[in-house]
């Protein structure tokens, strides 16, 4: 007797949301030299689930420490099982700190990277005199006084469509380009909690991180805010702040 | 020449409030057979500090795993020590997840466990098919079908003043009296998560955790709101519902 063949069945295009809590990972992107990258383990139990080999293809590629409420990836497969059933099978495989949170069935030619019309960053300060217990891993500590409205005014400068090369990564030998189009920044506080929120269809690695910290020499009094036109003229990553740490950064809204 | 003697100083009371995320410790109280106790962790850091040895009492001693946003706690103490450099001390000498979130000055007859006027605990549940990958610590995951409208009619048969037997730790020898008089209940959902609010002024062993294991019992179908005033009639451990587990229970605030 023969098995019955899986060409028979038909080839779906499936779209994955996904939460995890980066702290424990070495970020997003598979590597050659390191297993705990989130979507190797993504990955392994796919293949334990489907019992093929799976590439996914995620929105956005977060950095080690980076955190995701609505990381998107997507994948095709032949194989039947109902995606109720695939959603139970991955989260009864995967580690506490990454869920999937949806699974379904998406256009043969969506793509989570290319079709993706913009993606929204969060960082968290929490900006009081004491940690918070339960939130230790998600958020940056900064006890020091800022000056949130500063800040603010400093965001306004960077919304648009810049060169960002004062906020690139410095190893980066990077894309051809480094104009991208921030279309919000938002800066909420509420209880010692800051929230920066940047939204952009693209971003360069570690941007966000380097425009929080900059934001940061703002509030604490380092630059002013009418510097912040000077570093973006500047395309050059030394005269922007430092980079701010990984743990306060989630990518928290992705729109198709 | 003399060292300045400690009795030249006045005797403060001094009342502190503590966060905890419960998870790695014994629960509040110190005990012989184990030093991983929050009591016994807060007073070897105020060893520390005001190198006297002090004896903390505490609003409510929390079990072990159980968590707390407004621990108040109270000692007296001759070293005249600010209040502001006692909290960035204890806070500097303290785990991650316990923290000071306040030191002030207590009048001289303030005691944290006499002097209360209500203490209120919120019991967190996330009640949908996958887990929270950030509060995967503090909230009780349970992907069943609830009930959650007759949870809420159940509880309120437990407002007011009862003999609280049906809820008490099985193995306790336990106070002299059962009755405990519960100001407020109150079920709240959001996001999938549930929030079961507690107000009394003293509560028994374990009693929020045996309500909540019994709300479950009503929401899942297995007992009746109807149940309710058989149960509290009863006086019996055996007839309410399972304990739920620790992770879920937050001391949140505290009255005087």
């Amino acid at each position: 007797m023969r098995e019955p063949s899986l060409f028979f069945y038909r080839m779906r295009n499936i779209k994955l949301t996904l939460e995890y809590e980066g702290t424990r990972y070495n970020g997003w992107q598979r590597q050659r030299n390191t297993s705990d990258t989130i979507q190797e383990i993504a990955e392994k139990a796919l293949f334990r689930v489907l019992q093929s080999k799976i590439s996914l293809i995620a929105c956005g590629r977060t950095d080690a420490g980076v955190h995701a409420l609505q990381q998107t990836v997507n994948f095709k497969t032949n194989n039947p099982i109902p995606l109720n059933k695939l959603k139970k099978a991955l989260n009864a495989l995967l580690p506490e700190d990454i869920k999937v949170s949806a699974a379904r069935l998406a256009p043969a030619d969506f793509h989570s990277q290319y079709s993706c019309s913009s993606k929204t960053y969060c960082y968290t300060m929490l900006n009081r005199d004491h940690p918070d217990v339960f939130q230790r891993d998600r958020v940056y500590f900064y006890p020091h006084r800022l000056d949130f409205k500063a800040m603010r005014k400093a965001s306004r400068f960077l919304i648009g469509k810049h060169d960002f090369s004062s906020f690139k990564r410095t190893e980066s030998r990077g894309p051809k380009t480094h104009v991208r189009d921030i279309r919000s920044i938002s800066l909420k506080k509420k209880n010692g909690f800051i929230y920066i929120e940047v939204t952009a269809k693209g971003f360069l690695y570690n941007m966000v991180r380097n425009i929080v910290g900059t934001l940061i020499e703002v509030g604490r009094g380092k630059m002013s805010i009418d510097d912040l036109p000077r570093i973006l003229s500047a395309r050059n990553r030394a005269v922007a702040g430092p980079t701010a740490p990984a743990c306060g950064l989630c990518l928290v809204r992705v729109k198709y």
